[in-house]
């Protein structure tokens, strides 16, 4: 699709308490303010801001079986899960700026509500498939694609705030792509349900461009389903995107970041996108912090049509002397 | 060829009017200074230093219709067409050290002019083919393809000082690698003209070594014209080489740079070559000024033969005890 | 080879007299105490920690014809090879960390006595192939490939203290990867013997993922060795592993550094492996350090079967709520 035929509804999510670090609630702002809805219009997309979701506070919210902040978490994502149908039923492609990766319990729940079965496409260096009762952490950042498979019902007790939820994504219709740090439990996970993934090893095996290629041909195998493409900032190297809460060396360049967004935007199915864990308190210098938000707002405009090669409007005409 | 069968024949080109940084002109002697006069002797290259060039003055030099020190920039131009022409007179293969980009006009047309049609392989993250009506800054090193392709002569005005050259290359034997920073009039007359363009979506598509085997394949196809390589700095990712007039991320690595230079050296066909925008005082600290000045040394030195493999004399003996 | 069946013999050789610079002979030190055998225990290899070695001094060690050290190194070597021996004799994996690349002689030497004859897989920017009679710099570090391949014997004079060596790998059974720095001397030699190389060239040219399928085809043609892995930090290129004393723009990156352990794991013959060239002391920051020393951990790591897409032990089992 051309940029003039696409429209982005960008939601702020504000996250913070599916882990313990302080900063990523300000990614939204962050984000926004390095010019994303300036530069996605000047691109020939339209652009509606639906701002950013306020969350109900929750002073007693004790650790349920290890999990933290359960209840915060489950109520926060049922607002986004409302907001990104809001979204949908207005027509745009959805954009979630984070916050933290346990958003994408509501963002994909809320995109499936609105669009109907979705593939998943889940850029990360964390596969964030731990089961409440397998996660040492106890933090849902790490957690939430247990709770969004059908094929993990009964591994995932019931926990407070979250009965307005159920499982909504196949297994066979989720691919991952940047995995280098993945637990025992979740590569477990991963092999008895035979997800697709495309760890770091198989990037370097076989190059970007075929992960890309066989992403694409593996989802398109089934039906073309919408996409949803959930983006962790930390599946970029930590010398391009340091500002985020748990950075693992070894891992996508820019370049390959980008490559990514540009090839699902040519599917012509890219129907929502989250862009998580940017951190701005985490960066030891402005320059990270900087470096960081801007991969963020690139990943963004190639979500939406931005092509490295250019791109020129239908009806431009060269000027004569 | 042989490092030994070759020979360069240097000229400094202190040019800058055709952008507005201040710097770009001592790019000529950090080079040299860098060692590679020196180094390429070792190597097995002869050698032969026309010195730099100088320029006239003009006090006046108004914008014409935009475009800026228009008349400085096309009597330096055809000063260095000139001693390109005597270069290849005598037999080199040229080295013009830049100095800012507009200096290809000069380069190129000197080059065709004394050898006939070229061929021009241009690495950079920017086109270089605004037209004086296009231009969103009327920076002339942001335009000299344009006064350069036979297709665009009807596209560019007649301008002050410009008067001794026309248009030597065909868009056919144009090919472009690591774009990444496009205007929209440049894509629309890349698309127009269909030149061959390798963007860096290209590269991360194909991988370098293809890029070069489809470059060298197409530029073969039609018939074995001498190779002109006009070489920005800025194609190469500014965490390498910095210190340059309008970085853009996402560049061409160090090792694609370098691989670039040892597959148009295999061809035997390189004749020219350009090396600009390297520019000493866009480094924010002597280590980023050295790594860009040392990565512009290896590009030359890869130029004439050097490889990574090694080298060794053909007349070498391994002594024994 | 599961994790769980490796067990891996670590001996520390704190050796630096086949060089000039201070610091490499703590690297052994520093690799154990960023948490090497913690690590490997956790991924389920059994460990043994043999200790470092202990060197003889030498009050007078005068150079022998421009080589430097000679009754040193040749002496430490010996011990070196006694101690190879002994690990690989109790069935373990051997681990030497260095230490300067000289040990290669003691280690490869100590593997081939007691396994028999081997493949070497050499990942470095240099070929260290150097006879006592190219060298420029009398430095053993750059000479141990000489010492040790059947068809240099002739060229390599009689040394004090090395009586008790002869070569023991053939030319047809050696790899190299990463050479960037070649000497002219090495590449006649490499050449004369039609020794197996991807240099950087080759591994731009093929992609890392072909480079090893090449290297696993090439050693397995004749008989399945066992593989000896000489690994010279400096292989990796310096903005990742910076503490190292002769660091090479250009090299492997970590991603293609973990790669190449994870194919070489994979083959099931990998029976030592050496980890050299570590040295504390010339990093410039204590990130610099911090960056080479983890790389290499995180090498030795992928030596014992750790893989990035993650690993679970054979009878784990899900919990259910
Ligand atoms: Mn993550
Ligand atoms: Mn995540
Ligand atoms: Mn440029
Ligand atoms: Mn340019
Ligand atoms: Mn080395
Ligand atoms: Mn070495």
């Amino acid at each position: 699709p051309h940029p003039q035929q696409l429209s982005a509804g960008i939601i702020g999510a504000p996250f913070s308490k599916g882990q313990s670090r302080d900063g990523v609630e300000s990614g939204p702002d962050r984000i926004r303010a390095a010019g994303l809805l300036d530069r996605l219009q000047l691109q020939g997309c339209a652009v509606k801001d639906y701002g950013n979701l306020t969350f109900e506070d929750f002073v007693l919210d004790e650790p349920v079986r290890g999990s933290k902040r359960v209840r915060a978490v489950g109520s926060a994502n049922q607002r986004l899960s409302e907001a990104v149908q809001t979204v949908k039923r207005d027509g745009h492609t959805a954009v979630v700026l984070g916050g933290d990766h346990s958003l994408a319990i509501g963002s994909i729940h809320g995109h499936a509500a609105a669009a109907g079965p979705l593939s998943v496409v889940w850029v990360d260096a964390h596969a964030d498939v731990n089961t409440p009762l397998t996660s040492y952490t106890g933090n849902l950042h790490g957690q939430p694609m247990s709770y969004l498979l059908y094929e993990l019902r009964s591994k995932v007790p019931e926990l407070p705030n979250f009965s307005w939820m159920k499982p909504c994504v196949s297994s066979r219709d989720l691919v991952y792509v940047g995995l280098r740090d993945v637990d025992p439990a979740e590569h477990y996970i991963l092999k008895l349900l035979g997800v697709k993934v495309f760890s770091m090893s198989q990037v370097d095996q076989l190059g970007v461009a075929r992960v890309m290629e066989e992403t694409c041909d593996y989802l398109w195998e089934r039906a073309k389903k919408p996409i949803h493409l959930s983006f962790d900032i930390d599946a970029i190297d930590p010398s391009v995107a340091p500002a985020t809460g748990t950075p693992v060396v070894g891992g996508l360049s820019y370049r390959e970041g980008l490559f990514i967004t540009e090839q699902l935007c040519q599917t012509g199915l890219l129907s929502a996108v989250d862009l998580v864990e940017v951190n701005p308190l985490r960066g030891q210098t402005e320059g990270q912090v900087h470096s960081t938000v801007s991969t963020a707002v690139d990943i963004l405009l190639g979500c939406f049509g931005r092509l490295r090669e250019g791109n020129h409007l239908l009806d431009y005409s060269l000027p004569e002397p």
